[in-house]
């Protein structure tokens, strides 16, 4: 038995996220499905560094598996590829340590979420970018962000559906960029809770518009309850970009 | 009765080209569909600049009709957003004279070919861009394109069922410009055959992978003849961009 750690890509609109669910295509399932296959019928169970929701886009999700098949490394992600939908691929395959594990060794994450901001509508971006006719305040969405660095309990910013009881996280960074008619948010931490980044971004949009004020995130935070932040964010403009390990 | 100019954008994928055709979902029939709708039934013909195939896309299709409404300029192009599918867009309607023609009065086109130079398939291009891992000499390709450049018979590079009998255009510019991984192939010209931005395509990919050489061009072009030509590049990569109106 061998140990593998791959980075996949998948295009979340054909997807009912990526865990398994009974009648649902998910990513997990396909992945599954695929190593089946490749096992002659073997259950080859894959875990990730953690879900995404239905919609949600990976650039970056990483997995790992393990295998007793004997494959040239360099023919690992064409042989998966070769078998996987095309809204679904794997970037790269490497050996990984037999203790290593794609959620419990992850020591953080980025996620990114894509705004077009138009009145237009883009036939290209409908999947890929939530389009905002509203007009923003970037510095001010600048400024709110900044309160929202370092580590906080983030209950009022998860899903009040999370069961997690420990909900401090620590986030190292946002970064607001715009490119071309895009706004970029890009989130960096040690971990996000259910809903964690659309509850921000649809936060700061708030702010954005003039809604609420940069120094209302402070008090949204110490609230620790969900009804105090804003509006989740559809997931259609979020990625899971990169995950980190040691 | 007013003529009306609209700019639509749309995402091929989702449609069997432009043209109506029985039992198919085409962006015509989606259109002639919503202004139906908006006529309470009453039938209006929506002529475009050219038809587009299968998968292809447009980001500056133009289309025009009639109509008897009375609605605000500002509103028409929301009005017609509403009804229509999420894959197609009017990004822009204004009045034009009773003798004005999409089709007949338009003088150049713009189309654009993205290719993804990369040998990992990436779900979020899969119907936006053609996959092309083999190594490609760009000096070479560009090279080639200076000689398809001017007034010539395209014959060569049009699908042999094209029914058009005069088949000299005029291309006015070639680029081709690398954009991070993707390879982009602008053609500007007074007017484009069935099929023939993408056979200029496949066939300049023939000369970047060193089967044809630069000089070969001039000869596929006098012989007048498909076969002399190479591959027609798949629709998904094709861009109808940009109408020219006098």
């Amino acid at each position: 038995m061998q140990r593998y750690k791959c980075i996949i890509s998948y295009d979340g609109i054909g997807f009912s996220g990526y865990q398994v669910q009974p009648n649902k295509r998910t990513v997990q399932s396909e992945l599954e499905a695929v190593l089946a296959k490749m096992h002659k019928g073997m259950a080859v169970k894959v875990s990730a560094s953690g879900r995404t929701d239905a919609g949600v886009h990976a650039k970056g999700q990483v997995i790992h598996f393990d295998s007793p098949l004997v494959i040239p490394m360099e023919k690992w992600a064409m042989a998966l590829n070769s078998l996987l939908p095309d809204d679904l691929s794997v970037l790269s395959v490497e050996k990984a340590k037999d203790t290593f594990h794609a959620r419990y060794d992850a020591i953080g994450k980025e996620y990114r979420y894509y705004l077009q901001m138009s009145s237009v509508r883009d036939p290209f971006q409908r999947n890929y970018a939530y389009q905002y006719p509203y007009k923003l305040d970037l510095e001010t969405i600048k400024e709110a962000s900044q309160y929202l660095i370092g580590t906080h309990d983030f209950t009022s910013f998860c899903s009040a559906k999370t069961e997690i009881e420990d909900r401090i996280r620590t986030i190292n960074a946002i970064e607001i960029t715009l490119e071309g008619d895009k706004l970029c948010f890009r989130f960096v931490g040690n971990g996000f809770l259910y809903n964690m980044v659309r509850i921000l971004v649809g936060t700061l949009l708030e702010v954005g518009t003039g809604d609420r004020l940069p120094s209302d995130i402070p008090d949204i935070i110490a609230k620790r309850d969900r009804r105090f932040a804003g509006k989740t964010a559809p997931g259609h403009g979020l990625y899971l970009w990169k995950v980190f390990y040691k």
